[in-house]
């Protein structure tokens, strides 16, 4: 097996200050009210190594530091960290490998996105909202049991048929994010259990009106290119 | 372009002022749970000059100082500021062009105000604290991409539809909510998502009563004149 | 008109005390999410004198303090302080007239609670938790326009049908609350939004199973007299 | 009666650190949500004697020390403490005299799960979450009233019909939820209402698709054997 030891220091550098990154990410979850008790996680893959940081399984979240932070390699093995890492690791590991560009996974239980998942049914597109972030619905994937890398499979999968969304809905189990690093996931995972939240009200009172899909292209390309600092 | 060096000391000072009270209103969407990661915002319109201070586009709220607002004409443009200014920037200018008295604007995408929007209904008058606010029901706006200023028309065009009116939920998008200052807007956004919640929550358990036109206008005479301190 | 100097020490001396313990509670309506801005009041009635203390009118509730808070006699007249007192004053004042025994009223428009008052129906008795509060179902009471007594006069003649109710849903704004002082009638406050919540989601997911009157009566026999430190 | 001063400087010394653990843990049931008010309580049994730590009744949270909190005997009688035990003592006492391995016991009355406890319905096992935490539906018990320890055999009794779930939703009450410590007890707490409110809100906008028991009774295994630290 390989150890921290094995990389150079620029890898050691990058380690450190991701564990950092991902330990203060996952204060965000509590924020944005993503996640109960343990559950849901996030990573960062390295841009230096095929290596992810992520959050040791089962810990509170007040507990987790950056030291409490696990490496592992791109199978889902241990390189650095006391502890064993998340169980959804492999998933995680699987999502790196496949989809370049990809630097951040988020995975949580969030109420109304898993809601969403636990129907079987996509997030319908009815807020610019979701044209800006998504591209048109949030997608449900298939049913995968925890522990292999098959929630991983899944989620890769249902994103090919859904190239602009940033987010999959495994079917009975909750979301699963990606972004070009941990931060831009934490944020389209936050959108997701917001639009999620905001299209089940609707629904309750109502027919969504559709947004022309030429509509949600413009509104894609326009923050995708536009939005934010550049 | 005209920079903060064309203004006098009294705008100057004024800018500074300005700058503070709008970073503070930010953390109040936080408090009263009106938006999400960086979406939101809110300006207000100087006294001396015909200028806005308002957001920079995508910047966390936790990294929202005075000094990172950004000062613009009335056209938009950037007077003051080292970031880019919120997306919205353009609507916001143009509903301060188009209507006296207004000093400060809000943008949400609070959860059940845009919920309504979403199924283009307007929030029907059951509260006497609609009739305090918004002297009848919230009403929805147009579909409106954003990124000009076709939302900002749309918010005027509806208000003077329903003049006593302070918010339009623009359709499949979110709330825009006007006020005598930036505050006054970001109280009447908080009012607009809370009354949002609960004519939805009524709205599942039987039928809302509505209030005679009359009550209304006597609860929004009076909370227009005498509530609160004078 | 009367002046705090016309009261004895032993007034003067409880007005401190009650000025402290009605600003702190007001903190109490924020933490439990009963309010938003600044809507809503509580009020404390003294001990030693036809006297009560409240909230002055459309302050924000992180700028109250003891010193903000007015004194008014129990016809709704400022007797101390240099702020207007809240519009429900003279409702306040009411209830304090018509009900020994009561010595502290909150008003809320907590959102599940006023979305029961929206439409008119009392809450059904279907938690344990409401025969101990409640002693039975949450009743509705009727359409009153604010700024004069008429509301108290409506809360009180509500809770002579309902004796052991602490609340009542004013129609179309919200609810009304006593207790033997304002912190007994916070609590109250707080429990009356959550069992409008609870009642109002069992709503929407089948048939609340009633619970029999002569077991809601042990219940409310039970919690008034030996539930808590005695 | 027996005092502290009966059993030896082992148990002494467990009292001192439980009620540090039980005290915390209250703070718990805050941060998640899932008590308002003095609603709600925890309780611990020692390992070297036959005792419980609890919550003493009516109290408010932010006043709740550790020496607050009262040492009982496992018929509910008080040994160490000045305050009144919680009313749900005795229930607390015949869960642990009932249940070998179970050491912490809480109690809710939390919004959602209450909600279904209202309508006398199990919480249907949707979402993997609940073949990890409760290995199938979330059980409702039977009506039971308080003040003796009729509604700890309604849970214990419920429980062995139902003896992978870790929580039980008395009918018209609120859930009673078992661990085999306080800290666990709660965190199954918190996990009861989140996937009471996710099956609630999945129930507003479809069918809830049903996982196949063979993979509830692997993902539960797994849960109990491979999850967390080891």
């Amino acid at each position: 097996m390989a150890t921290l030891a094995d990389f150079g220091p620029e890898t050691v550098a990058e380690v450190k200050q991701v564990r950092q990154v991902v330990a203060d990410l996952h204060k965000q979850l509590i924020t944005w009210n993503l996640v109960v008790w343990t559950a849901g996680n996030v990573s960062q893959c390295l841009r230096t190594a095929d290596l992810l940081v992520i959050k040791p399984s089962g810990l509170r979240y007040e507990y987790l530091t950056p030291d409490s932070m696990v490496v592992c390699d791109l199978d889902g093995n241990v390189v650095d960290g006391a502890e064993a890492p998340s169980s959804d690791t492999a998933s995680h590991a699987y999502i790196y490998r496949h989809m370049p560009g990809v630097y951040g996974v988020v995975h949580t239980h969030s109420t109304y996105a898993t809601a969403w998942a636990a129907t079987g049914q996509n997030i319908p597109c009815g807020l610019t909202m979701m044209g800006d972030e998504f591209g048109g619905p949030v997608p449900v994937g298939p049913f995968r049991l925890i522990g292999s890398e098959a929630i991983g499979k899944g989620v890769v999968d249902t994103l090919r048929q859904y190239p602009h969304s940033s987010a999959v809905l495994m079917r009975n189990h909750g979301p699963f994010v990606i972004g070009k690093d941990a931060e831009d996931a934490v944020k389209a995972a936050a959108m997701t259990e917001e639009v999620a939240h905001t299209m089940w009200a609707a629904r309750q009172i109502g027919d969504i009106i559709p947004i022309e899909q030429s509509d949600v292209d413009r509104l894609n390309d326009r923050y995708q290119h536009v939005y934010g600092q550049h």
